[in-house]
Order: C-alpha cells, then sequence, then structure tokens
C-alpha cells in the first residue's frame, strides 16, 4: 500500500530505519516529561476532595485527518483539543495526556515527533505534560489520545443529563467554523489550494487545530452550570444528546446563531448555506451548556430549555421551529 | 483488503451494517458501567494522600494477536492485563480502563462484543469497569487500552531506577510460559492444530490471556519492595532496564531460574531449549522487582542486585555469566 504523508519530513529517516527505542528518544525529546518513562505514571497527588477524570479518543490517517490538509503539528495539537474539551466538560480540569502511536514502518520519524510536538504545545497553557504511551507498528497511521482531570471539590461534574426546564442555552467560542474549514479543504482538494486570504486560511486552521480557552470550563462549573457539552458532533446532535438525557427540549435563539461575517464570506465563496455549518458543523470543540444562573464569564446565550411535552416532534428547535438542518457525525 | 477474523462471529451483522450507536450499545451491554456515556468518565473520590497512576497501550490485529489463534475475549482480556500489570509494577491498584476501538467496516459486532466482554470479565476481579471509550473506522483492527490506577499514601512508587546493591531480586508468577505457548502456535500455526493435551494447551492459554494475581504489586509496595516491573519484553530485557536505570548489576541465580516440567515437556514436543523462553521470552506479566527486605508473600528470590564496576560487560547476569540468550521484544 502507497502511503502519503504530505511531503512532511520527506527524506528524513523512518520509524522501522531508527527502531523503537529511537522513536521514543524523539517522541520525549519533542514533549518532555519528568514523570515519563516507568511501566506507567505516577502524577502529583491528587487535591482533597476531588475526582480523577478521564476520556480517550483516536484519530486515524485518512478518516479524522490528511496530512495534505493538516501538519504533523496540527494533528497533534487538535488530538488533544478534543480530549481536553471533553475534559472541560464536565467542568474539569486537564492534568495529563497519554499518546499510543501505530505507526506505518515507512512513516518518517519527523512526522511522530511533529504530532508529538503538537501535543506538548497544546498542552502546556494547561500546565499538561505528556506523561506516557506506546508505539506501535501498523498498517495505517493511528494516533489515540487520552486525557486526564481532575475535577475539584464536592460540586457535581457537569454532565449532560442535568439541563431543567427553563435553565439558559450558553455557549463559550465560535459555532461553525471548522466545518467551514473543512468544506474549504473538500472543495479546493488541498490546503495548498485554498485561495490565500486570511479571512479563509482562518477557518482552514479552525478545522485543522481548534482552539480552546483554558479553563472555560471550570469557571461554568464554578459559575453553577448544570450541563455542559462541547460541539464535537454538531450542534444540533451534541444538543440533542443533552435535550434526550436531560428529558427536556432545546429552544435555540435563531438571532443568537446568525452565522458571523467570516461564514458568510467563505460560504459565498463555495456557494453555500453557512446555516448548514453552524447547526451541523462538529470540531469547534465550543463549550456548550446551560445554567440555571446568568450566563458565567466568556459564555453567551443562544436559547433556553423548556419542559417537554408529548407532542414534541424534536429535542432541539430553532426559534420553536425543526432545525433547517440536523445531520451530525456517525464514525462508523 | 480481504480480513480474516477466524470464523469469530461468523454470520453476524458488521459494525458497519449497524452503525456507530449500536456498536457502541453492544460493547457497553458487555462492559456495563454506570460512570460510562458523558463526554468523559468522572471516576470515585481519591482517597486522601493518594496519587493516580496511568499507562496505556496498544493491540493490533496480526501483530498482538490473530484471531486463529486467540479468541475476542481473550484478545479483550490481554489488553486488560497488560496494563494492569503496568499499574501493578508501580505498586499501585487498578482503578478504570477506557478502551478505543479502531474498526474496519466488515467487523463482525460480535468481535467488538466479546472484547469488551474479556475486558469486563478480567476488569471485574479489581472492580474495575470500563469507563470510557471510542470507537472509529480503520483500515486494520486496533485496540487502545488505558488503564488508571491510584497509589495510596505517601509511600514512593516501586520505579525501575530504585533497585540498590545488596537488594534482592523477587518474581510472583511464571516466567516463559507465555513465549512457550506462542512458539506452539508458531510451530503448528493454528490453536486448533496444537496438540490436544492438557500440558501444551495451558501454555496456549497462557499466552493468549496470560493471567495476573490480584494485588500482588500493592503487596509489594506495602512490603517495602525497591524497583517493580512486569515480564512483559523478557526476563533479561526487562531486568536490563532495571539494572540500567538503577546503575546497579542484576545476578541471577540460574537455579531458580530453571525451567519447569511443563517447559520442558513443550520444548522437547518443539526440540528448542526452554531456557530461551524463560531468558527472552515477554509477555508472562509476572511482577519482578528487588526488595531490601525478606520476599513479600507470594514472591520467590531469583537473584540479586550488586554494584556496578567499570569492568561489568552485562548489566543482567545469570550465576555471574552473560545469560545463553538476551534478546528481547522490540516492537519496530
Amino acid at each position: 500500500m502507497a502511503t502519503n504523508y504530505g511531503g512532511h519530513s520527506a527524506g528524513g529517516p523512518t520509524v522501522s530505519e531508527v527502531g523503537e527505542a529511537a522513536t521514543i528518544s524523539a517522541i520525549l525529546r519533542a514533549a518532555p516529561s519528568d514523570i515519563n518513562g516507568d511501566d506507567a505514571a505516577v502524577l502529583e497527588s491528587a487535591p482533597p476532595n476531588s475526582r480523577t477524570v478521564a476520556t480517550t479518543d483516536v484519530l486515524v490517517d485518512g478518516e479524522h485527518f490528511r496530512f495534505d490538509w493538516s501538519t504533523p503539528f496540527e494533528v497533534g495539537a487538535k488530538a488533544v483539543t478534543q480530549n481536553f474539551a471533553d475534559i472541560q466538560a464536565m467542568g474539569g480540569r486537564p492534568t495529563a495526556v497519554l499518546m499510543s502511536l501505530s505507526v506505518p514502518p515507512d512513516l518518517p520519524v519527523g512526522i511522530a515527533e511533529g504530532i508529538a510536538r503538537g501535543m506538548a504545545t497544546t498542552a502546556a497553557p494547561w500546565g499538561v505534560e505528556l506523561v506516557g504511551g506506546d508505539v506501535v507498528t501498523s498498517r495505517q497511521l493511528i494516533v489515540s489520545v487520552t486525557a486526564l482531570g481532575v475535577l475539584s471539590g464536592p460540586d457535581p461534574a457537569l454532565t449532560v443529563d442535568a439541563a431543567r426546564p427553563g435553565h439558559l442555552v450558553v455557549a463559550s467560542g465560535v459555532v461553525g467554523h471548522s466545518a467551514a474549514g473543512l468544506a474549504l479543504l473538500t472543495r479546493y482538494g488541498s490546503r495548498a489550494a485554498v485561495p490565500d486570504q486570511p479571512i479563509l486560511q482562518d477557518l482552514v486552521t479552525r478545522h485543522c487545530a481548534p482552539q480552546l480557552i483554558v479553563g472555560r470550563g471550570s469557571v461554568g462549573r464554578a459559575a453553577g452550570m448544570s450541563a455542559l457539552t462541547d460541539n464535537s458532533d454538531g450542534l444540533i446532535h451534541d444538543l440533542t444528546t443533552v435535550a434526550r438525557r436531560s428529558g427536556v427540549v432545546v429552544d435555540l435563539d435563531g438571532d443568537a446563531l446568525t452565522p458571523d461575517a467570516q461564514l458568510y464570506y467563505a460560504a459565498e465563496v463555495l456557494g453555500v448555506d453557512p446555516w448548514e455549518w453552524v447547526l451541523t458543523g462538529g470540531e469547534d470543540h465550543t463549550l456548550v451548556g446551560t445554567t440555571s444562573q446568568q450566563p458565567p464569564a466568556g459564555y453567551r446565550v443562544l436559547g433556553e430549555v423548556r419542559e417537554a411535552r408529548s407532542d414534541d416532534a424534536w429535542p432541539v428547535t430553532v426559534d420553536g421551529q425543526r432545525p433547517l438542518y440536523a445531520a451530525g457525525w456517525d464514525s462508523l
């Protein structure tokens, strides 16, 4: 099987040429940690009255990323971002990352290094290091990441089943930008072919390496939010999970969702409707949740939660109506 | 690419036929947990003055297991065993498991279920559940497992760099049995072809689903052991890591390593030397370490630690000599 690594680290040695020990050394140089290197990683003492939070995600070459679209650094960055978003979505604070790489023998070591560097750089603002991992041979490059976090104090975790009628629906961050970036990459075929305009390139970057605001999940929990999740599979899709698990209906305010100028511009370039990106686009990893209080700092209101009635046809509505677009990501 | 699942779940629906949600439901039925199903898993409150321990491993179809050798249940069981062995090797107690499955679209759902059931059954005696995971599409079946554990109290973790001259080398469990099982499978080609003799079938089972003694790592830590690791890559290989990281020499007692009757029998059947299995065979996941005290309950003495001298040619010796066999597992 021919492998295409998008020209990254072309000409450099491959993992099979340098062997397991040298590959692991390269990863550890790119993502150093004092607590990596024994049978298992031992984290710092947990704060009193705290709980550990854990989540895991897999990124498969050709399914979740492509090297003619993303750099290895961005692949590592995104892997950390999506896992940290899940930790934040419980109201937690990330404390550690583990990464396993399944690598084809012809993978340039530089790509493994780049992925590790993207992980370390993205985790650093949280005070988090790559504390453990595994490297094995496979036919396809697969990046498996597990993030650990901590919930301090007795307040409940922010689960998807805690939305209640009367709560506000709030969000922190952009919605639809990652989907717009993906649409641009899909249309133009490669990153190099996307027109060199900052407004478009920025959307592409939002897809290849979405960014989180450090600590926004803990802020939401400290401010007494009820439910919280992140926009990973699509706004309607993810809020449908909240609505179903909470036994409520989420009604969004169309005005609050209106695509921004950047999305409208990209949509015009592509000749598509930007509302589809807002309603069904995933991978922004924007925190979306509910609260019985005022919106926490950095959150804006997107709608409200109401009681479910037996004649409700849709768990999530926009201005009381069925959303114009509602599909979301299904991974199989 | 033709896929061979060894006839397991033949005729059952595939993951692409039932889709992501039904595949995840099947896994959750096989490995139920109340704390699985949100953005991230929230574990029980950590004991006061405790530390979290984390480790991760990947098993690749065709590299680390084969379905004409192992059942899906055994693959799941082994994935848990090797991760729990790493938690134990720090002196910890496992508290949670996460599993990500990368699955070819034609994988029978029953195989994913079998893997999950093997994990849940193996984790149960430790009071541990499958608390989270991910399911994605790939060209090759890949099982990524992360285990979490806890170190209670202020005693140090049992690291590989803590062996000191004068300490005893001790072990708990068999050494070389997994390698003998692998040799039988390799020679006969399939599990069905291995002669139907309990003594041989038992070795094959030791390879396909090695078993741990629950709690042996915590016992070692409570009894004041210094260094601890598990026999995952081969006895000489793993003790070389301990010797190098501790700056000592490990001298093993040949009498204590003498292959048992079961290994001698299998070696005679295959016409090979059983000492190679004892010295270089991995994947028994037997705990091997050092102590300045008497051997903890369930451990036996394998040798002793001595000071490293500038003229030492070998970090690990047997009766003061270079080991007869010394190679170990290299994954790339």
